[in-house]
C-alpha cells in the first residue's frame, strides 16, 4: 500500500486480458553497425513517461481512461533469430486477443517480426515509416534482417509502404525507393492522409526517432542533420485521427539513451506514444 | 588590481544604493518532485552570462550603460517556509528602494514571495507567466506551495494572470485556467500585448525556461516537448518593449544545468535577462 | 513467456509470503543540502544488479536459493513526515511478519523510520553505521530529521551505535560522538565484531555509499576524500559473518546516479547487497 | 587486406597527387578565451562523418565519384606564430596544385593563414562569412591575431567580405562593419547571392559552427542563442551552386566536442562538407 | 610536411615490413549482453598514448627505439564469424612473419582467432588471462563464441590457461576451472612466474581490462567491484620480464570509453601495452 | 542579511588587511599541450570547498578560526606574459604584506612567478614538488615558460627542489633531475622530511593534482596510471606539520573541471587546502 512501481509505462497498470493496448520493449540493437545502446530505449522511454502528465490538452482525453498494460521487456536470451522469434510471437499474442500492440525498441531491426505478425492476422496492411533513412538496402554487413534493411524486408511483406521524412540512403536505396514505395523527403500532408485513407487498409505505424533533427532527438544512433522538429512531427502524427480506427499498431525506435541531453529524446518518445494512445 | 570577480552577473558591479536593478539567486528546489538540481541554476546562469557581449544589436543599448546590482544568492539556510521568507524580503527591499528585482531560480515555487511583495507595493499588479505547464494545482504532494501550485497561489494574490505557451497540465487545471485566467497555447502576440497594454498595470513576468522546446533547453527539470524556438521566445518578449515602464519586476527559473549540453539552457537564461534589462 | 522484468533487484521475484528478505526503495532526497540526486539510488542500484553474477565465489552461495522479494519503492506522494511514515509502516510489516527488510536510498534520512520500526518490533538494538560523515547534529537547516542529523535521532532510540569509517563533521558532532558513540575513523577489525558478539543484540547496517572513497564511490552527494577502497569495505562487511544470526535489517544510502562514473557506485551498492545476504 | 582506416573523413582516401579536394585539420585553440575544445573539432568531423552516407540525395552526386585527399591534421608543435605559418604553407601548396583545400578547425584564427595564401595565389577575393560573432575586434586579450578578430585581419588583406548570421558583437565591431563590410543578421537570400554572383570574383567561405542556434550545434565554445537550424544553413548553402565554380576553399571551425550532445555538432560539420563537395 | 598523424599508437609509425610489433584494432562487441561500446575502445586508447610520454622511467626503455606498426583496425564488415576469420587471418600474417601481435578491443570474444592464430604457429601454447570474469561458460546467450564463453573456447585448444585476478563467475564455470585452469582470485606472483618459466612455453597475456577496480577502470562494460589497482597490475606484469622472450602476443579488451571518466581506463590501457612492449 | 556569496572559498571572508592567508584563482591554461581546462579549476575548487566542513578531525582545527580573505582570481586580460606578470605582482603583494599567497590553478606555468616573487622576497627557498610529471624540460613547444618546463625555470631561481611522485618524463628530463634536483617516484617519508628540515629553509610547495592516480583525480589534462591515493597524498603532507612554521605559500594546479566524476578531483583539491591551513 506504501509503494509504487515506476517501471511501467505511465498508466500502464491494466492486465492484459482487460487491456486495449499492449506496450512491450525491445532491448535488442545487435545488428547496430555505428553507435550502439538502443537496447536501452524501452527503459528509459518508461522513465520519461513519468515527467508527462497523462492528460493530453490537444486531444482533450487522459490515459486513466484506456485500459492499458506493459508486459515489460522482450528476453533478450538468444541470437538474433531467436529474438525476433519472440518478438513475433509477443506481438502475435497481442493482436490475437485483438489488442493494440505498441513496441519500444531497441533499434529498426525488430520491427519486421512485428509487421510479419500484422500480415499474419491481417493479411492485407499498409506501413506507414517515419524515419531519416530508406532502410531498403537488399542486406547489411552480410545480414538480411539488419536495421538498415528492415523496411526491404517488409517490402516483401508487402506492397504498401509509405515512407516519410527521408533524408539519407545510398543511391540504389533511393531508386528502389522512387520505383517502389511512396517515398518522402517531407512529413505528411493532409493529402497523403487522403489518398492514404482511400486506400483503406489496416495500417501499421513505425516511428525511427531519428526522423527527428539531431536537435530534438540527440539520443539516438545516426543522428542526420536537417530533420524535423518535435512540433512538426507531432502535427502530422495528428492528422493520422482520421485513420485511428485502422491503426493495428505502432512502434516508437532507435531511442538511445547515452546520447543523449537530458533525456529529451526519451520524453518526446513517451509524448509520441502517450498521443497516438490517445488519437 | 590584476583580479577579476566573475561571480556576479555580467556588468552587475554596482552597489544596491546606486542601482536600478538588482539581481539575486533563489537557489531552491526543494520542492521539484520529478529530476531536482534547479538550485544550481542561478550560479550557472551567471557564469554563462560571460559569454555574451554586453551589447545588444538588436536593442542597440549596452549593459555598461545601465546600473545593476547583483546581491548573490537567497541563504537556503532553513525550511521552505524560512527561504521563502527570505525572498520576500529581498525582494520587498529592492522594490521599496524602487529598484527593479530580477530573480534567477530555482524552481517555480520561488515566484510566490516575490509576487506577494509585489503586491505590498503596488497593490494591483499583473501576472505573465512563460511556461509550458500549467502550475495551477490547489496543491501537489501535500503541498500548497509547490513548483505545479505556484501560479494558483499567485491567483490568490491577484486575478490578473496572462499564460503563455502552456501546453501540459491535467484536466483540472486545464478547466480552472480557462475559467479563470487568460491561458494560451502560443506565446503572446500583437494583440495580446495591446490587450495588456489597455489594462495599464504594474507587470511582473515569470518565465519557466521550460517554455522553450526541449531542443532549446534540455537544462530543466521536466522539459516539455512541442514547445517554442529561443528565437521565437526573444521575439515575443521583444514586443514588451512598449510595455517597458510598467513591468516591476522578472524572474527565469527552472533552468537545471545537471541535465544541460555546452550550457545552452543557461546562456540563453542569461541572453533574456540581459535582453529584458535592455528593452 | 518472451518477457522478462528488469526492473526489480536480480533474483528478487519471490511473493512477500514466501520471501526472508524485503527489498525496497526510498526514493527521497529533500533534506539534502548539496547535490541532490540520491532520488535515483534505488532504481540504479537494481539495474546494477543484473550486471552482477547472482553466486558469490568469496561466499560460496548463490542468490537463486534465497528467497527475496522486491517491493518497489516507497510512494513519495506527500512530505518529509508523510513519507517517513511510510517507510516506517513498510519496514514494520517486514519485520512483523519476520522478514529482513533491505532499505536502498535515497539520502541518509530514510534510516531513522527503519530504526524506529526496528525498536518497536525487537525492544533492543544495536546500530552499525558506516559512513564518512558523523550525522550527529542536533537540527541541521531548522530540521530535526535532516540527513546530518539522522544518527543523533536514532541515538534517541538506541543507545547502542557503533559509527565506522568516519572522516568528517564539525566540531560538536565529534564531541558528541566521542561522548556517546563508538565512533572510528577505521573501518572495524575482528577486535570491534568480538565486542559487538558479547552485547548478542539483534543489529542494524545501515552504509552510507560515501564510506567508501570517492575513487570508489563517485556518485554520491557529498564525497569525502581519503576515505575506503571497495575491497577494504567489503572485507570489513564479511567480519559480520559470524554476527549474521542478529542482523535484522540493512540499507545502502546516498548513492546518487547522476554524479557516477560508468555507473561503479550504483554497482557496488548492488553488490554489497548481495553479499549482505549471502552472508 | 582485413584492415580499415577510418581515421579519415569518409572517402578521402585519394593520394594528393590525384585529388581535387585536400581536407586538413588545424587542431589549435589557444586563443579561445571563453570554453577550449575546439582542438578535438576536427577528428571528431572525420569521426562523424562515417556515420553519414556518402550520397546526397539532395544534390544526387555521391563522394565516391570525386577524388579528395585526406592530410591529416597540421602540427601544433610550436606558438601560435608557427603553427600560422604551417597552415598558411599547407594552403599555399593545396591551392599552388590548384586544389580546393578544405579546413576542420580548430578555431576561427584560423582562418587568416588560409585567406592569405588565397590572397597571394589569386590576389583578388572575396571572402563568406557565416557566424553568429562579428569577429571584428581590432585587437583582442592584447592579440591581434585572435579569433575574436580573425575577420578584422581578414579585411587586411580584402575588403569584399560578406557576413551572414551574425548576432553577436560590441558596439565598435558592429559599426565598423556597417561601415566596412556586408552585415548581416540573416543567412543570405537569392538576391544577396545575385549580388555576389555579378561580382564574379574567387571565394572563400568560412563557416563558424555557432551560425546555427545551440540547439543545433550545443558542441561549440561561445554559443548564442537565437541562431539558425541545421537546415536553413543548409539550404542558404545550397544558393550558392551557381557560385560553386568560384569557390577556391571553404572551412569550417569552433567545433567543440566536449560540450556536443551526441556529436550531433560534429555530424552537422560533416554533412556541410559532404554537401560543399558535392556542390 | 605540416602535417601529424595522431590517429595511429604513439611511435607506431614503421612499415609492417620492418616492424617487431604489429598493433591492430579489432572493433567488435556484437556478444557483448549488458552494455556495449568496447568497439570504440582502440581507437580511444590509440589516442589516449598521445597523452604519455614514449620513455618508460622504471624500465629505462624508450618506443622511440622499438620498430612498431600500426595497421589500423580489422574491418567489421560481416558477421561475427566473418570478423573472427579476418581477426585470424591478420593475427596470422603477422605471427608468420614472427611479428608480436598487439590487438586492441573490442570485447573479449576476439581473443579466441588470435589464440587459434598462435596455435596454428607454434602448436604449443601458453595461456595468460587477467580478468574479473571467468569467461567459462560453455555458451551464452546460443551462442558458443561470447565474451563469456572465450576462455572455454581457448581451453579446446590449450589446457595450459592461468587465469588472474578473477572473482566473478556462476557455479559452474567456477568448478570447471578450479578442475581444468589455474584460477587465482589474486594477480600473479613471483612463485607463479616461476612455475609458468619452468614450463618454457610460447605465451600469450590476454588482459581485460576490467581486471582492474572499477575505480581504475570504469569504462568498461561490466566493471567488477573489488578489484585491483593500476599499480597492482603493472606490477604483476612487469613480473613477466623475466618471460619477455616466450611472449608472442598480447591483448587489451573491454575498455568502452562511453562510460569512462577523463579517459583513465583508455590512458591504462595504453600505458599497458607501452610497458609491455619495452619489457 | 538574506544572502549568501558562495563564489568564495569556504571561510575566506576576511578582509585582505586582516588576513594570514590570502587564496587567489590563476584561471589560466594557454600552454596546455593536450587536454585544456584547467582555467575552470580554481572556481570549481570553491564551490567544491562548501561540501566540505570547515572542521578537520585529524587536525582538530577550524577554518573558522583563521583569517584568509579570497581575492577571486587573477585578470587573464591579456598574453602569457601579461598574465605572469599579474601573478607575480599579485603574489609579491600578499608576501610583502607577510600573507601567506595560496594559488589556485589554473595549469602548472602559472607556479613560476610566484615562486619568483618568493625569491625576491625571500632570498633562499627551497621548492617542493608534487606531481606526475617531471616538468624539467628545457622548452616545450617553441615556449621556455610552459607547464612542461616549469620545474626548470624554477630551478633557475633555486637549487633546492624535492620532487615527489614522480613517474613521467622523457629521458632528458631524468637525467636532469637525477643529477640535479632531489627526484623521487615516491611521495615524501619521514626521512626525507627530516633532511628537509635540517635544510632550514623558506618552503614553497606547489601540488600538481595529477601526483594522485587517475582513479582520485580524473579530473586533469595529462592523467598519469599508477599513482597515489588520495589517504597516502594526504599522509604525507601531514608530515609537514614540523615544517609548518617555514612554509611560505602554496598551490594546487592542474584540476580540470570537465574531466572530472561526480567533482571528486575538485574537492580533493579543496580538501589539500584546508589541511594545509590547518597545518
Amino acid at each position: 500500500m506504501y509503494f509504487e512501481d515506476f517501471s511501467k509505462f505511465i498508466c500502464a497498470y491494466d492486465d492484459f486480458e482487460d487491456s486495449l493496448y499492449t506496450i512491450f520493449g525491445a532491448p535488442y540493437d545487435g545488428t547496430t553497425s555505428y553507435k550502439p545502446g538502443a537496447r536501452f530505449g524501452a527503459d528509459e522511454i518508461r522513465k520519461a513517461s513519468w515527467g508527462l502528465e497523462t492528460y493530453s490538452p490537444i486531444l482533450k482525453k487522459d490515459l486513466v481512461d484506456v485500459p492499458i498494460c506493459d508486459l515489460h521487456n522482450i528476453s533478450v536470451d538468444g541470437t538474433q533469430k531467436d529474438i525476433m522469434k519472440y518478438i513475433y510471437e509477443a506481438s502475435k499474442n497481442s493482436m490475437k486477443n485483438n489488442k493494440i500492440p505498441i513496441m519500444l525498441g531497441g533499434e529498426h531491426s525488430i520491427t519486421y517480426p512485428v509487421v510479419k505478425s500484422a500480415k499474419k492476422k491481417y493479411d492485407d496492411i499498409l506501413l506507414i515509416q517515419f524515419d531519416a533513412h530508406c532502410d531498403l538496402r537488399e542486406n547489411y554487413l552480410n545480414n538480411k534482417y539488419s536495421h538498415a534493411s528492415v523496411i526491404r524486408r517488409c517490402f516483401d511483406l508487402t506492397k504498401d509502404i509509405y515512407q516519410f521524412g527521408i533524408r539519407s540512403g545510398d543511391e540504389e536505396e533511393w531508386e528502389f525507393g522512387e520505383k517502389n514505395t511512396n517515398i518522402s523527403m517531407e512529413l505528411p500532408t493532409k493529402e497523403d492522409i487522403n489518398i492514404i485513407k482511400e486506400l483503406d487498409k489496416k495500417i501499421y505505424i513505425t516511428i525511427d526517432i531519428d526522423v527527428l533533427d539531431p536537435a530534438f532527438a540527440p539520443g539516438t544512433g545516426t543522428p542526420e542533420p536537417c530533420g524535423f522538429s518535435s512540433k512538426e512531427l507531432m502535427n502530422s502524427l495528428y492528422l493520422f485521427k482520421e485513420l485511428k480506427d485502422n491503426i493495428i499498431g505502432f512502434d516508437v525506435v532507435e531511442v538511445s539513451p547515452h546520447y543523449d541531453a537530458g533525456n529529451i529524446t526519451s520524453i518526446m518518445g513517451a509524448k509520441i506514444v502517450r498521443e497516438l494512445i490517445l488519437l
